[in-house]
């Protein structure tokens, strides 16, 4: 309670706003690197606030609860793609170039250990309220995947014959499948495995939808 | 101690079969239901002989742990894409529908319902042992995958400049994919979700890997 109200003492606001952004970050790193390595489910708020090394109840003034540092790492994501989508409005580099990146940069922080993959992967189908939310945050990360697609169709470096929301569907489905196998069984680096993967993915995009005879 | 002694005791050797292939059977179904309704992690043993109406140590008769209620899971996956090896051996269909068949055929089992799914995937990813044989039964899968697969690139069903193994990787990527994210917001019956990922299989299958325009 000390530190709460310690926290609210009138301070120079940027630099209050500053300190409060590195404690957040600090308490969001940490928990990740909990959920890395004693699963989701079995880190304590507490023990994230004891790794900190700051105040148990600190928590709770930056995460309402725990699975608000998925919903924190699920809006970082968000913030990826809406990145690109500008990028791909801006126009200066090819649809493909924007995507190839893209797909990089969303499997970048999920995948900074095969544990960590697993662990979110485990709390994304294991809790309601995560599931809940990442429903939410897929269904929004796949309406500006398909504007990114949209801007691909139009300057005519993606087929026309497949909905632009279908194809963003086969662009998650392809992170998410790759990301579920390689937790499994990560062997050789994740970039290798995602190199195929938006092979894969820019070949459906690209398809005539013939076969090779 | 008694129940072990009793299934001991010498039957028509015939009959006997029959009844433990049964019981086996019992205590897998059962054990499926109570994972989509309760989760694997909190599914006791106890919980199964109890719905499944069998004494308390029967379980261990018929599977060493609960995790190899799983591996009877994986087992049975892996049967599934056998028999689509024969099938595309034999060749009296197109290698395209050997494998159309068996993408439904290896969703039918996890996808009965949601919570089945995201039960099966939580174990997978959430348990060293369960992940373990997963990602060996995945790798017998891809094996037999590849060849299915090698036989539709000699017969010129399936383009020749990708790697059986790599498209065998495809096929699986796409099928965790859907089963990850129908499983989180299962909107729509799961077949239709199959066949826009066959679709997407296909097309990788089946690409000359050029651009549209």
């Amino acid at each position: 309670m000390t530190k709460r109200r310690h926290n609210q003492l009138p301070k120079p606001a940027g630099r209050r706003e500053r300190r409060r952004a590195e404690t957040r970050e600090k308490l969001y790193q940490t928990a990740m690197r909990l959920f890395a390595e004693r699963g989701f489910f079995d880190t304590s708020t507490e023990a994230i606030t004891e790794a900190a090394d700051v105040g148990q109840g600190t928590f709770f003034n930056y995460f309402p609860t725990k699975d608000h540092v998925l919903i924190a790492l699920s809006e970082k994501q968000i913030g990826k793609i809406s990145n690109a989508l500008h990028e791909a409005e801006a126009g200066d580099r090819s649809i493909r170039d924007v995507l190839h990146r893209l797909m990089h940069a969303i499997a970048e922080e999920p995948t900074r250990s095969a544990p960590l993959t697993r662990s979110l992967l485990a709390a994304f189908v294991g809790s309601d309220e995560a599931r809940e939310f990442t429903g939410e945050t897929m269904a929004r990360g796949r309406n500006s995947l398909a504007r990114i697609i949209k801007f691909g169709q139009e300057r005519k470096e993606i087929r026309h014959d497949r909905k632009a929301m279908d194809l963003a569907m086969t662009f998650q489905r392809n992170v998410l499948g790759t990301l579920l196998l390689w937790s499994i069984r990560p062997n050789g680096n994740v970039s290798s495995w995602l190199e195929r993967t938006f092979e894969d993915f820019w070949d459906v995009a690209t398809s005539k939808g013939d076969s090779p005879q």
